[in-house]
């Protein structure tokens, strides 16, 4: 049944499934258990949700990516640009922690959900191929400047707020009156702890003789040991009395049944977002299930993923979560770890199912301050200003499509941010090819090849000239072709034949085909052949049904040597070599 | 002083006027002029402003354009579709035959002017070129089928309303009882004897005996003899009081001087409509300034002409007119009739500047009627269905965009049928792009040309992989390249070099860069060359910005024979003929 394991990716792995890939999917599933509990809760917090909605978020997602999803490595559940994200969307329209900001964060994966699996059913995954890689960069390294901003209040235990840079920024600023210092000590100690784990704790214990994997597993934990020790000491001290915030009582339960609120305004409200947070999402997760899957030379199925992704959110919506994708701290924890296959994703549901129902009760006194400490080190990682530096230095386009993402991301929001780079990007593209280059060329001696004359020693002849146009002919850049050789003929009056060398023209359309005829008219008004040579496969069938191949006042040349042998024939003499 | 002249047209031909030039161009300013009277009225009619409005639209304008313009020919004025955009973009704020309408007209006629000046001050003419053939002759066809039809009630003399083709047929409908006989009868004939002096006038005189110009003159001066022939019937027959709707009263005076009504709100409601105004406008001015210059072996300056547009609109501002551009009946008649240079634009000026001193009270009893029928005639000659056929047959994309363009201009006007088929040609070009063309080459045998298996005789290799890329490299299609790369591999797994021919890529952006760089550590991984072949110069450039030729697991070969001579030089016996 190659139809329904296509749609079904389970039926595929499922069948060869054996004892060793259980096992190491179950050591996978434990060490990936451990690093989720306090990441579900802070990316929770971070999208304005209760924290259980982050654990809640993990369970039914995984299981339903688990068979229908194609990356056998990718963790789907909570991540911090998504519940960024949801908490702009959502925070516009309702007050964040009412009981309608949960629901609306289930309408949001729901809709989410459901134009995922539209897009997958109906194969327009490449809708995400827009978004260009200087766009994705921008847009991420800008999120994680966002969030961890976002973050400082909980660290300082202050209530400032903001959705945007500057006004998070002028928010902190204003409330730093109200720093609670013990909240403060908390949270420095423990960022700078984290970032110590990070950076200096993994080389120590290679030092100390660990191996590289026992090494990595225990750098991974660095954020439950934050947590259990930070949960501890306010415990113990009773520093909630301080003024220390903590996350409290979380309910005790497998993740609800829950309805999203499908009320018309509200969806319409929130279809723009649920579009962005859908692509945006697929973007993170498809990039790094390819990266992981190359690694084993997997191939994945973008569609497929698509479906995959789109019933996670769908089931988030179900089970009192929020929008979730496939996150790339947690998929490349679970490769490294060993995952072989997505029941590693199911093992871990169960994991957190068992961490639901009997742990909870444990993070009462976990510090909120502890939470963004998480937050803060994992987005800054996010944090790339460098590929400001290499755009620059590639191409000053791909560089202004990167600041205008990240300066509007922080000053205006992730989804104005990123529709401009989007749109910017397509602009400058076209504007790019609404001028086409180019080139006259000419014969490189001793070879049948023709190259640039202001770039190469090429032979010319003077009756005959020869342009390489360098772009396909489409409506943009219709008009410029036909200045372009009326100006051209102005300046060299001598000319009998002009050759349009169509090598890398790999389309015309119908403007630009009109465009065409004008210029073979104008020539033949003025009794100067106009001759095309190495038109492609494509390119020739389109124009052998347009008329004109027929009223072409010259010949169609296979290779551009041909055509130049014919044209100079009569006058070999008069060949003479010219170039730099 | 070439940079004054630049910006001062008039200092160059000016200089050179002679006694020749003059006759010429005051006989067809006088057959212009003659032309322009009824037109004017009943443009200004089709735009909801009263008839003088149409007159004074054409002085200031034409005298301003004569200064600054490039045309030799072209006569600006009201036109046709310009006037129903205006119609529909003030019809929708203010009440029609109100005062505020005609100052919102003049603000209109401001707007479009400072515009196309700022358009043309910073060389942003190419603009226009976004408005692809296909769009351009859907939008006229399916204007001048709205423009006939609004015209409709004034022959059958009911007062029926609507925007859109679907209403203006309901509102019809629901009048047709309140049909005048009379208004119908003269209606009717007139519209009859226009198409009869169009298509049968012509051949008659010629066969009559007549030369070709003189009968052209006759043919031209046929909306005037109905203009006489009806005027003097209602006043000869009292009709008007029968309820034949007359143009009535109109002021005997030149162009007033008349200030726009500059109120913020109104500005506002009128920019995107002003935008569009101008851009359609510049468009049909420069395709028929650019047709007749071509004819005389002459050049426009589309940027300049933005500027004599921009100075004429200035100038209808404030003397009592509404939106001009070049218009193309009046331009060919003008052409035509001889003129040379834009003084015959002056001299037309002067003759309409009499007509609003000395003729208007003869238009008193000119029926509505009368001028519907000349707009009738006239804009059915703009409608052209035969785009249809030709597109449909050179490319479904290109059809699709005059299809909808015709529809949702008919179904929901102008701005919303343009900007439609402007967003559909963009986006098909993309998506186009999204998938390139990507063609498995071999040799020619007896040359050192390269072309396609499927479609060529050619010589291939069984360890060598030659792909010729039919498209630049850009971030729509950069995964595409490097997913079809990945499959391509997994089905011919002896290969152990890939050349890209790289003729046809113009140019590879950031994040194409970043896939190439992809691909080429996948190759290296799997100790297979990656070699490139036929850079173009630009492109050459652009990667030695990056690191990418120094981590090149392979060469760049200036031709693709030379890569097949280096790459297959070892194992020539195994050179194999393929091909269908």
């Amino acid at each position: 049944m190659p139809s329904l394991s296509r749609y079904l990716p389970i039926l595929d792995w499922g069948r060869r499934y054996d004892r060793d890939a259980f096992s190491n999917d179950l050591i996978a599933a434990l060490i990936v258990t451990i690093m989720l509990i306090p990441q579900s809760l802070a990316y929770a917090m971070l999208a304005g949700l209760p924290p259980e909605a982050g654990i809640y978020a993990s369970i039914a997602p995984i299981l339903l990516y688990a068979i229908f999803g194609t990356s056998r490595a990718l963790a789907v559940g909570p991540v911090a640009v998504v519940s960024l994200m949801t908490a702009a969307a959502i925070g516009q329209i309702v007050q964040t922690g009412t009981a309608g900001y949960a629901a609306a964060a289930l309408t949001l994966a729901l809709l989410s959900g459901l134009m995922l699996l539209a897009l997958g059913l109906f194969r327009l995954g490449f809708i995400a191929n827009f978004l260009s890689h200087p766009v994705i960069a921008g847009f991420i390294t800008a999120s994680g400047l966002l969030i961890a901003t976002s973050q400082l209040k909980h660290i300082l235990g202050i209530k400032a707020g903001g959705a945007t840079l500057p006004e998070m920024v002028v928010s902190i600023i204003g409330h730093l009156g109200q720093i609670n210092p013990v909240t403060l000590a908390i949270g420095v100690l423990t960022t700078a702890f984290l970032f110590w784990v990070r950076k200096g704790l993994k080389p120590m214990l290679r030092r100390l003789g660990l191996g590289p994997r026992m090494a990595d597993i225990l750098t991974k934990a660095g954020p439950v040991a934050a947590v259990v020790v930070t949960t501890g000491l306010t415990w113990g001290l009773g520093l909630n009395a301080h003024g220390v915030a903590i996350v409290g009582s979380v309910p005790q339960s497998l993740p609800p049944l829950t309805l999203p609120d499908l009320s018309p305004e509200l969806i319409g409200q929130l279809l723009l977002p649920a579009l962005l947070i859908s692509i945006i999402g697929f973007v993170e997760s498809v990039s790094v299930a390819q990266t992981l899957a190359a690694k084993k030379r997997q191939r994945i199925s973008p569609d497929q993923e698509l479906i995959g992704l789109g019933a996670a959110n769908i089931g988030a919506a179900f089970t009192g979560g929020y929008p979730v994708t496939g996150g790339f701290a947690r998929s490349v924890v679970n490769f490294d770890a060993g995952a072989e296959t997505p029941a590693a994703g199911a093992f871990t549901a169960i994991g957190l199912g068992i961490a639901a129902i009997a742990l909870t009760p444990l993070v009462y006194f976990l510090p909120d301050a502890t939470l963004a400490a998480t937050i803060i080190v994992a987005v800054l990682g996010l944090v790339d200003i460098s590929i400001l530096k290499k755009t620059w230095a590639y191409s000053r386009k791909d560089f202004a499509a990167v600041l205008v993402t990240i300066v509007l991301t922080l000053a205006a929001g992730v989804e104005i941010g990123v529709a401009t780079g989007v749109i910017l990007s397509i602009v400058m593209h076209l504007l790019h090819t609404s001028r086409p280059h180019i080139a006259e060329v000419g014969l490189v001696p001793g070879t049948e090849h023709f190259r640039n004359i202001h770039r190469h020693e090429v032979i010319t002849h003077p009756d005959l000239l020869t342009l390489r146009i360098d772009e396909s002919l489409y409506f943009v850049n219709a008009r410029f072709l036909d200045d372009y050789i009326q100006d051209r003929l102005t300046r060299a009056p001598r000319i009998r034949n002009v050759v349009l060398m169509f090598s890398a023209v790999n389309s015309v359309d119908f403007s630009a085909l009109e465009s065409l005829e004008a210029i073979n008219h104008l020539l033949k008004d003025r009794n100067i052949g106009l001759h095309l040579s190495e038109v492609k496969g494509p390119v020739m069938d389109r124009l052998k049904t347009a008329h004109f191949l027929s009223e072409l006042n010259g010949q169609v040349f296979l290779s551009q040597y041909h055509a130049w042998q014919m044209l100079t024939r009569q006058n070999m003499e008069r060949i003479c070599p010219t170039g730099s």
